[in-house]
């Protein structure tokens, strides 16, 4: 039985969202945004049948059973695992928070409610190139062990949509090419080799000050490039460059993982692979539209869409079978990123900011207990916000 | 009127300059290998009517007055030194000798002897596309200030061809991509933008330790892969990526110089451009052949070739119109790399090699004095090899 739906939030990917859930039948009882308007505007536009400024008022609905988090990052754990409290599935979108801080509550939060689906939306461990990529590292297509990542992603501007300052223009609030993005290629090194990021270094920069139309007072402090590296447990070396810079590009990525002897390539929704002393790469999966509902239409990279397709309809599959009401089983939703891979993802992202301010290679560590005077200050800050909702 | 010719190595450059050259009109005098055998073979091969394994057996021929430096880095020095000394025009391949010791012996040749023409061969300097994204880069293309130049090399490995284990395939003889193409990267950028790197940062790796032909004891230490980043005096960025480490690729290269509004690329041989709202890039300058000999079929990249073609037709013109025997006008040649280029090339490389060790951003530092003992030192080992060849 297919629960019923909470959206947080009104951006683009909800819009993308929406069509998509409804395709594959669940049903979105409640939209919520921070602006009352905005949620009336999206309510409408996406013909949801409630809408709110008020947290509570979709959690604590009765037809309401899984809930996605699409809204600002600093309301990520706030939302999340006081949904978890009440007993509703969470998706929250990447990264989870805006710090590990807010990570480690929503780990704990999802480790009390083990019955409770608790996944990060990183749609690109679903995208058909990437589990035909894993299967073949599983395969041991490379033949010989890894040594090397090399990820290139050129993107246009990711304040190109925006009409008015917002948390996406703000890098101390979520923003920006290395929160967007980076976080999705951490997420999937980690997916694609189950290994760990042990030392980076990055360059995080915010070229962009101003768009058409963010030309006020505030600047855009978001950073629209990053290039980091990443040594992993295993010493294999990941190299990424992430540009959003260029003027209007449309998407377009490159995952390649090497060995001495043979190469995987994710070029776009494509695998290819090359072994041996063969001259050319041989296509191994090539993306196709094999999905029920069309891609719709949006500026959005058309692989993180169809992920997020696929996405959906792992959900659906995961409750579709089981009568009672919000029951679900684990199989079809079990490659999906939980909340643990969420707080590592926070990890990597701070150490990479840490090592674009420093200049120096900087060591992964993952937050294992609360700080003290953070807990207390987001405690605050949290009821602050609740009671502002 | 053309000078006669001297080539110094029998690699595959030379296989695919003597043609060039003499297409050209120029007429191949004599040519040395350190091993007499290969000299002979590559005489017969490229029909160049004298061979030596003993230097100065081309140097001091009287019709030769063109000297094409293409042997290994280690004698790169020591030959154009004494080339200049004899008064014969050098053309050395890059990097300029092995460090910076080598390349600040070149540069004092070099300012001693103005009247000859001492280059290094940087062929892309010569290649149309970056002379026309030079050129609209002064045009003022970009609108608003150049901010990031993203580059990214894909090739094929670069001991494919090397039958026997030789200082291509030792690091500390000048072999591996950071040598071989970083230090063209490193010019063009200086080419392109007038700009030098102040500080660096880069990873140097050789994942390949073997190859069919290469499996004995020695393992292949040049690195097959880096990734390094330059801070330039203006503050621009700049990221490059080059991988020959993946199998048997093509050569690709993609450079991309970006301001906030907007950019130049160049794709293989072509120059696009997008600005301001515009959805696509234009294609500014299409590749085409428009060489008067045909590109010889080789594995090296047909950029390099291409380059290579012009820069030879550059030495015609700077020949061609003066009719005393090696005399020359400035102007064809005056957009080459010199070896004051050659020695800044040397300093950059040498602070990428020293942070890929430490891990730590190092500042560029370009000698000026040579240190005593290495003086001393090479002095010998050059007295040394001269008598042995």
């Amino acid at each position: 039985m297919l629960p019923g739906i909470g959206v947080f939030g009104t951006g683009p990917v909800v819009k993308v969202l929406v069509p998509i859930l409804r395709e594959n039948g669940f049903k979105i009882e409640a939209i919520w945004s921070k602006i009352l308007q905005d949620a009336q505007a999206a309510a409408k536009e996406l013909a949801v049948p409630f809408f709110t400024d008020k947290i509570d008022d979709v959690l604590l609905r009765r037809d309401v059973d899984l809930i996605f988090v699409l809204c600002s990052p600093n309301l990520h754990a706030q939302i999340s695992v006081k949904a978890l409290g009440i007993g509703k599935h969470i998706v929250c979108d990447k990264p989870a928070g805006l710090n590990q801080v807010d990570a480690l509550k929503m780990v704990r939060a999802g480790q009390y409610y083990p019955t409770l689906i608790s996944v990060i939306n990183h749609s690109f461990r679903f995208l058909p190139a990437f589990l035909h990529m894993k299967k073949k590292l599983e395969e041991n297509y490379l033949v010989s062990p890894m040594t090397l990542i090399d990820i290139r992603i050129q993107c246009g501007s990711l304040f190109g949509d925006i009409d008015t300052f917002d948390w996406k223009c703000d890098d101390t609030m979520g923003g920006g090419a290395l929160n967007l993005i980076g976080s999705h290629i951490i997420d999937l090194v980690t997916f694609l080799t189950n290994q760990k990021a042990v030392r980076v270094h990055g360059i995080v920069k915010a070229f962009t000050k101003h768009t058409h139309k963010i030309k006020g007072i505030r600047q855009i402090t978001a950073p629209d490039f990053c290039a980091f590296q990443m040594e992993l447990q295993n010493g294999v070396l990941v190299t990424t460059t992430i540009n959003s810079h260029t003027v209007g590009s449309t998407f377009q990525q490159e995952i390649m993982i090497c060995s001495s002897t043979a190469h995987l390539v994710v070029r776009g929704g494509d695998l290819l692979g090359r072994k041996g002393d063969k001259n050319a790469e041989e296509v191994i999966y090539l993306d196709v539209e094999d999905l029920k509902c069309p891609l719709p239409n949006s500026f959005l990279p058309k692989t993180f869409i169809k992920g997020l397709c696929k996405m959906v309809s792992a959900l659906r599959e995961a409750f579709l079978p089981v009568n009672e009401k919000a029951g679900w089983i684990k199989e079809p939703v079990c490659s999906a990123a939980n909340f643990e891979d969420g707080l590592y993802v926070q990890a990597v992202l701070a150490a990479i900011r840490e090592s674009s301010q420093t200049r120096q290679w900087v060591k992964v560590s993952i937050m294992t207990e609360q700080p003290d005077k953070n807990e207390l200050l987001s405690a605050v800050v949290r009821r602050t916000a609740i009671s502002m909702s």
